[in-house]
């Protein structure tokens, strides 16, 4: 049952010969890799505007300041990417352009710190989506969290049934964003420049709660640079262009950071030099529609949009995540179970793990895209420099044509985000950017401990040092715990008697007084098999079974412990299990798991007696 | 650790010999067997109050009159028991009369009404005594769920060490209860032959919400039943008495009766003839106190000397349904884990399930007595009523001295409380009752089902009809999966060939291309053990090699399935687990629990390699 509702959500098995790479053109390629960039600057300027206004009018009046700061880091981190596009045209994300400049351990930072920041960027988009949709219809502003979720759910099933068609279907959010928004900022600044600026009016400005330090600009800098998240797609996934991959991808990220910086300088700058100001349960940039298009058709549309796009933007991170978790378990810092192509052909696994881990912060974060936002862009910055520093050593290393401009480029790349990451963690550190200051090292950690026990593993598997021709075992002493004489017992006693002539069977009597009645009854039945009756005081089976077996163990001292023939009842339906102790069961876990004295194994037989029963 | 932690909160266990009985005097028996009895005025009271003052004061002038009827119902009840005790010197319980006389269902029947009786009867004493306290200190009030629950916990935990002193330490609560009631309740009848009856003021009862019609009465007649629920525990406890058993029971049941007597028309008439009326988060117990003591010490006293006696009587359910499920499950109606003697010789699992359900009401039920009374009084008195006409019958049969006078007593218990059951099932059907009537149906079919389930097993497990003489199996045919060639195989391999000669290894080809790779390695290792590699091309394991098992069974047709040779990794730390795929648990699942094609029995053989780690 369980395996059918499984096949209905997510879809039949597909076979692995079905696999295979679609090469994308640049249309395409711009709708698949662009979404997460282009709707950053939903949540951006919410953050800007947020972090000014608690410094009133006076603070509003450097968005534009801070909108024109960011887009100077935009184009120094889009050169640096386009570089690293044509030195790693084979795919060059942070943590194998860390990983192979920078050694290994600022490698595992990278791919922390993007791990963290795909988690993120989902919940961050769906809950910045949902506030899109909630400002339109003010009755949805108490479910934001729960229409996160929902959203959530739906974009984990679709992953988990594998998205065969990203170009097409992703690309239609992409392009609708665009053909609204991009019009309505066009119009926006034709009536800017026929009506000229619009002053804040003093009265629809909430009062200054704060006075107007540089740390509250840097604040508001800080969570701004939010805009810049996703910029690095391209790079990762040049092997998805069609050939020349690398000036196909080039282009694209030129024509993407192009976008980027007209949506971000069109909007932040309308916003201000029309004095517009959001009113409670709504973002600024609905403000900003409403301002422009009034509360018709054209601004449902608007928000909708937003809506689908920051659902596609939290879409990249499912394919992103399982990706990056994929090579890193590949490595072997990450479980395995995150390596393997799951039924679908998806990396399963890591779908889910993404999925839980961003269901966690959107109910935490009680669905609150600004309360998420200091975590945020800790992790985006770190792997842009991780990555960038990697790009300088890249064409040191390669000293090909022009490599110490190339390096240079790099280089301003790497210290402009790396100011941003210093300055995010100090200024946002007490409103959660703690929190992923804390979490990035403790995932490194786990990497570490985790290579640490596969390494230790396969050296415990090596065959090397093993005699070429390993004798078969000389044969087995075999104990039989049997629960009474009955039915279930005569397979497991056949067994036995088939592969040792050394069996004895063990009953442990819980009950005072049970022994001798079973003695009897077995000598009856087993008269060649010698029954032995162990006491129990404590009314336990399965601590004096142990010592039984170490006592006869030591007694017998012959290099093997005895092999344990164990009879286990299989009922027919699960439930039927409650109204059985568990005792094989327990029994098999004590054996498996038990604290060994000696360097041996023991060897557990399972033999079972199906119940037939309705 | 966790066996450390259970050690201190529990205790280390006991060892069977130490069980015994200790036989108690009356005064401690009374002490032992009344606390819930005495205790049911608590929320008795309550109830008529809050079923009665929905129709204003005219509604309140009916408490008396209720309270008379009660005591009434209370008096034949008595009676009925007092004749239960004597025809049942070894112990009584509704379950064990209305099985013996009534025969299996209607035993069964009682045995359900008792168990969901015990359960409420928990969960109402903690509710009623939390509200007791939370009236003495309103700031307590919406604390209540969580002060029931953490009552709840302590009551489980000295549980589950078990109750060596029953009589000693439960005889201060008790008497507590009484010195401070009944000379309150002499005071106030003082007051009242001296001041004379204060009519109630208008002003101080809330307006009637319901005119008065007879439905309401009876409404707050059904619910002030719940008076008399604890009553029929003297009769259970026969045995625990000092010789002359039956006499000394029957002196403590009068005795019992005439205090529960004197508490509730003491109380009842109290708070008629002065106007009492309880302000709003208040019970009317504590505001009849208030009015007597003032608000004082000795209305402190009085109030948690309520609290404590009726967690005294929420700790009567933790000894009395161990003890009928115990009773229940050796009859195997009831899984057979609630049969046994846990390690400090108490019966651990019930107590277990006693406390869960109680705390699952509390929770449901928003630790509300007053929401949980409708579920409560139907189970109490379906099981009086079973009990009484069972006893009818029983003197029917025997035809002892007086054998009809006797027969007619408990007759017309049974017919009181057959009645009562009748109108408390009916009046507060909507309010609750329903549940309580639909889910007694409920355990009783599980019962069955349990039962049947039990006896089927036992006709399977009969040696009834096998021949006299077990020949022990052909030797094997063995088969190994392996997931590659590494030491953690050889001891597997070992064994496989000390137990057969015909040993063949199989390897699920998940990753195209890996078999011919392991093929080779395998051949160098083990030249004389065949390796079959079978494709998997859905990337599953388990499938292909289930499908392999039942080809090979089909094929040899030797009359016996392929012993399965399983290695199976080690790891030295729990969440070591998550980093491997836990095939060999899931194969042994599969091979245990998956759909059998014969009536032939798979053995499956576990050999463990122990990774040795840090």
């Amino acid at each position: 049952m369980f395996s059918h509702l499984k096949d209905w959500i997510i879809g039949p098995a597909l076979p692995t010969s079905s696999a295979g790479h679609k090469q994308l053109n640049k249309i395409r390629a711009l709708a698949a890799f662009s979404p997460d960039a282009l709707s950053s600057i939903a949540y951006a300027n919410q953050e800007i505007y947020l972090g000014l206004i608690i410094a009133g009018s006076a603070g509003l009046a450097y968005a534009w300041t801070i909108g024109l700061a960011i887009i100077g880091l935009l184009v120094v981190v889009a050169l640096s990417y386009y570089q690293t596009i044509h030195g790693y045209p084979t795919g060059g994300g942070s943590y194998i352009v860390a990983r192979s400049n920078l050694g290994t351990l600022p490698g595992l930072v990278a791919a922390a710190a993007l791990l963290v920041d795909y988690i993120l960027n989902a919940a961050v988009s769906l809950t910045a989506g949902v506030a899109a949709v909630a400002s339109a219809f003010p009755g949805l502003w108490p479910y934001r969290v729960m229409l996160s979720l929902f959203l959530l759910a739906v974009i984990t099933v679709i992953n988990l049934r594998g998205l065969r068609e990203t170009g097409t279907v992703m690309a239609v959010p992409v392009y609708l964003f665009l053909v609204t928004y991009l019009p309505m900022l066009a119009y926006g600044a034709v009536r800017l420049w026929i009506e000229g600026p619009t002053p804040l009016t003093a009265a629809a400005v909430p009062a200054a709660v704060s006075p107007l330090t540089f740390f509250l600009i840097l604040h508001a800098f800080a969570t701004g640079c939010t805009a810049l998240t996703g910029i690095e797609a391209i790079s990762n996934g040049v092997p998805a262009f069609k050939p020349p991959q690398a000036r196909n991808a080039g282009q694209t990220l030129i024509v993407m950071a192009l976008l980027m910086g007209a949506l971000f300088v069109g909007s932040i700058g309308l916003t201000q030099f029309l004095g517009v100001v959001a009113g409670p349960n709504e973002t600024i940039l609905s403000a900003l529609a409403r301002r422009l298009l009034g509360d018709g058709f054209f601004y449902f549309v608007i928000q909708f949009s937003t809506l689908l796009i920051l659902a596609v933007a939290a879409n990249t991170s499912f394919a992103d995540f399982p990706r990056v978790a994929a090579i890193v378990a590949g490595d072997g810092f990450l479980p395995r179970q995150l390596r393997g192509l799951g039924d679908r052909l998806v990396f399963t696994n890591g779908i889910l793990v993404l999925s839980i881990a961003a269901g966690v912060l959107i109910v935490f974060f009680d669905g609150d895209t600004h309360a998420l936002i200091p975590l945020f862009a800790i992790g985006a910055f770190l792997a842009f420099t991780l990555s960038q520093a990697g790009m300088v050593l890249h064409w040191f290393r390669e000293k090909g044509r022009g490599w110490i401009v190339k390096a240079a480029f790099n280089g301003a790349g790497a210290l402009a985000t790396g100011t941003t990451v210093f300055v995010v963690a100090i200024s946002k550190f007490l409103e959660g950017a703690w929190i992923t200051v804390l979490v990035i090292p403790l995932i490194v950690l786990a990497f570490h401990r985790v290579r640490r026990h596969y390494d230790q593993v396969k050296s415990q598997l090596s065959m090397h040092g093993l005699p070429p021709s390993l004798r078969p075992v000389s044969p087995a002493r075999v104990v039989i715990p049997i629960s009474g004489v009955h039915r279930g017992m005569v397979n497991a006693v056949r067994f036995a008697q088939s592969i040792s002539s050394n069996v004895t069977a063990v009953y442990v009597e819980m009950e005072p007084g049970s022994g001798s009645r079973v003695n009897e009854e077995w000598e009856e039945w087993w008269p060649d098999v010698p029954l032995v009756v162990v006491p129990s005081p404590y009314r336990s089976l399965i601590g004096p079974l142990l010592e039984y077996l170490e006592k006869t163990d030591t007694e017998n001292n012959d290099g093997q412990l005895a092999v344990v023939v164990l009879p286990e009842f299989v009922t027919t339906r699960w439930w039927q299990n409650l109204l059985h102790n568990q005792t094989a069961f327990l029994l098999k876990a004590a054996l498996l798991y038990g604290r060994r004295k000696s360097g041996l194994e023991r060897v557990v037989i399972d033999v079972p007696y199906h119940l037939r029963m309705g």
